[in-house]
């Protein structure tokens, strides 16, 4: 079954917005095996969003606009499905009561011009919207379905979950999809495309697709059958097939982040880290500490914007500074050991190199950037050359570091036993 | 003049994706006076993609597609541009010599599947790709124009800035477009809206709409005009008078964030800033040392994610956070004094906090952060409620800090001369 998305306001057509709903309902639709095959932006105009409507639900059987439900002159979205569809609108008694009571209980009056959102498309439900005064509506027909959703993230999201997913599940044919996202790192995209094509490539259910993003590479798996367990086939015999193939470069197969599959990994352990950054200027600790529950391994970090601090805080010494540059192996070296000594930490990162994009030479260019990872086998540095701006250069290293992280961690598994 | 944007590939229907060119090109246009008025998103099919071009060539003069120009069999712009327009497709000879010098220059045979790259649809301009093998194409046709461009961003956006905008100079009626954006900082959507309607609603030209982010808010001012002179003159009316009202709460006229405001200005005076971090984990570093030549303000960070490195890093007695908590007033202020003292700077950052979404009480609820700047006339503590997710609240508390050291910095400049 196909659907297609139509995100209605002005703003989604300036240069300052985008459009992000669609993502979250791509995905819930993705997961009933439903695929998106449109998406419109479309701003605050009569004619251009009814026309807009009536396009889409007359070549696709699923439709859902997000948007223009509010109370002001703007927000045309019910007037135009109303239009679009050759149906009538109507003031809804039960919505009028509902939007004064949600005033009354503020201890404001209800603006006349807010009694637009209680109007209804005859024929439709009403959704609830907890969250908000808009009201969303769902209109069934011969098989067809229009839903309208508020465009707030907050509001949209909790109403589509609890209105509109149970009356999917009836509508759709049981089409079963099975996803699964293999995340790497430390290959490039035609290295991953190397070792992983002469696998998928044997399969036609699942569909295998990569994807490049900075630092990271992804295998995406889509499996079809009329049963989940039938879509889910395919998928668990191909997935632990590519994993081996691929190797210890796969991070994660639930979708978790690299932050989080090593935070994980240093919690499972009773392991905790600390970190001396240069050129990543706190992106590494500000990584760390995004998961929730970091505290229970992340100890602190220092930033070392100038070579005082790297002296002052983590006894750099300037003659080794001196002597090699801010930007250097030693240096690296020494701020993880400094930062793993001073904190007492089981693991300490230290990070400094030429984020650019001034600072770079011909024999330290705008990119080169030093990680050391201090542990309780020693010390490792990794010399690495990052591509791209400053903030691509910036994450590049912060994701090679957490990846040295995670794979010191999976050594010490196969060494020893945790030690709790 | 209207356009409308169509971005091709399936990639941009999945979860995983969205597309960003648009909001590139959406800037240009918009500067020369032209708006867009639609975008579609379809994905890498004959059918779909024919309609989609048919459709948008026959209601809009201008029509930009993105992507689907590479050599593969899903690669299908250049195909159906030709269908949709009843144009036929032929083999370029020039196209052919240059996409083989391409592979020659990198020592490697060309395959015969890129011959693909050579079709030139008939009547089309070629649009020189110096970044990747994939031409673009330009058809000018009654006043109309379609342009066919690459999906990389580094190859679509060299070639529309070279081989489009002059193009389009010529093509465009010289209606001109002023913009301007005030960013503000520390009132709220509602706040703005109070202070600024009452004067904004006296002009038809410039428009202004007001935009909400986290921790910000945003008027847009558009003005409009036969030259440039002329779309500016309302603008500049308008602007000094928007300021005025809202007085010191704008932080930006020309598009710069908070974080490179206060760079500016303490570059400007000599002064340097060191911050400490508890719950923003990093987040306030990160910002600051994201501007390019900030090694000339920012000394250093240190992100203290327990008591003991609050102690041992920046001397916060042990007797203070037991007395009032580590998320407290005193602590904050204990950070911030402590950072500056160590590291010798200007001003010093305290940051304290519940980002949640665990670890919140009734008297310290998720959400509470406590902010301490230490400066030349002394320590000065916010207590700030911010309010959503985790990510939410570490970007408000960032956003309040980086504002409490803007208008220390401007209160400085009222009352002392820079230092230099």
């Amino acid at each position: 079954m196909n659907a297609e998305i139509i995100a209605v306001g002005s703003e989604l057509l300036t240069p300052h917005r985008s459009d992000t709903n669609s993502l979250f309902l791509t995905a819930h639709l993705n997961g009933m095996g439903v695929d998106v095959v449109y998406k419109t932006i479309v701003g605050d105009d009569r004619a251009r969003l009814t026309e807009t409507i009536a396009l889409a639900w007359n070549r696709s059987p699923m439709v859902i606009t997000i948007g223009g439900l509010g109370p002001t002159e703007d927000d045309l979205t019910r007037e135009c499905a109303a239009r679009a569809l050759g149906r009538s609108l109507m003031k809804e008694a039960s919505l009028v009561e509902s939007i004064e009571s949600r005033f009354r209980a503020r201890g404001m009056h209800m603006p006349e011009i807010n009694l637009r959102q209680a109007l209804r498309i005859d024929g439709a439900a009403i959704l609830d919207n907890p969250k908000g005064t808009a009201p969303g509506q769902w209109i069934e027909q011969g098989g067809k379905v229009l839903m309208l959703l508020p465009g707030p993230p907050r509001e949209l999201e909790p109403m589509f979950l609890a209105a509109c997913l149970p009356r999917l599940r009836e509508l759709v044919p049981k089409a079963a999809l099975a996803t699964r996202v293999l995340r790497i790192v430390g290959l490039t995209e035609s290295a991953v495309e190397q070792l992983a094509a002469p696998i998928y490539t044997q399969y036609t259910n699942p569909i295998t697709t990569i994807l490049a993003a900075p630092g990271e590479v992804q295998l995406h798996l889509k499996g079809f059958g009329e049963s989940m367990g039938a879509a889910e086939a395919g998928v668990s015999e191909l997935l632990p097939r590519l994993e081996q193939a691929i190797g210890e470069s796969v991070f994660s197969i639930d979708g978790a982040s690299l932050e989080e599959v090593v935070g994980r990994e240093l919690h499972a352990r009773h392991a905790s880290i600390a970190v001396a950054e240069s050129c990543t200027g706190g992106l590494l600790a500000e990584r760390i500490t995004k998961i929730s529950g970091s505290s229970n391994y992340f100890l602190g970090g220092v930033v070392c914007y100038s070579n005082a601090w790297k002296s002052k805080w983590l006894n750099v010494s300037s003659e080794l500074i001196e002597a090699h540059g801010a930007v250097s192996s030693s240096v690296a070296e020494a701020m993880a050991e400094g930062v793993r000594r001073r904190s007492g930490a089981t693991y300490g990162v230290g990070i400094t190199g030429i984020a650019g994009p001034a600072g770079g030479t011909v024999e330290k260019p705008v990119g080169l950037v030093f990680i050391a990872l201090a542990g309780p086998r020693g010390t490792a540095v990794l010399e690495k050359h990052c591509y791209g701006e400053r903030e691509l250069v910036r994450w590049q290293a912060t994701q090679s570091a957490l990846d040295m992280v995670r794979r010191a961690i999976a050594k010490e598994r196969h060494l020893a036993a945790p030690r709790s």
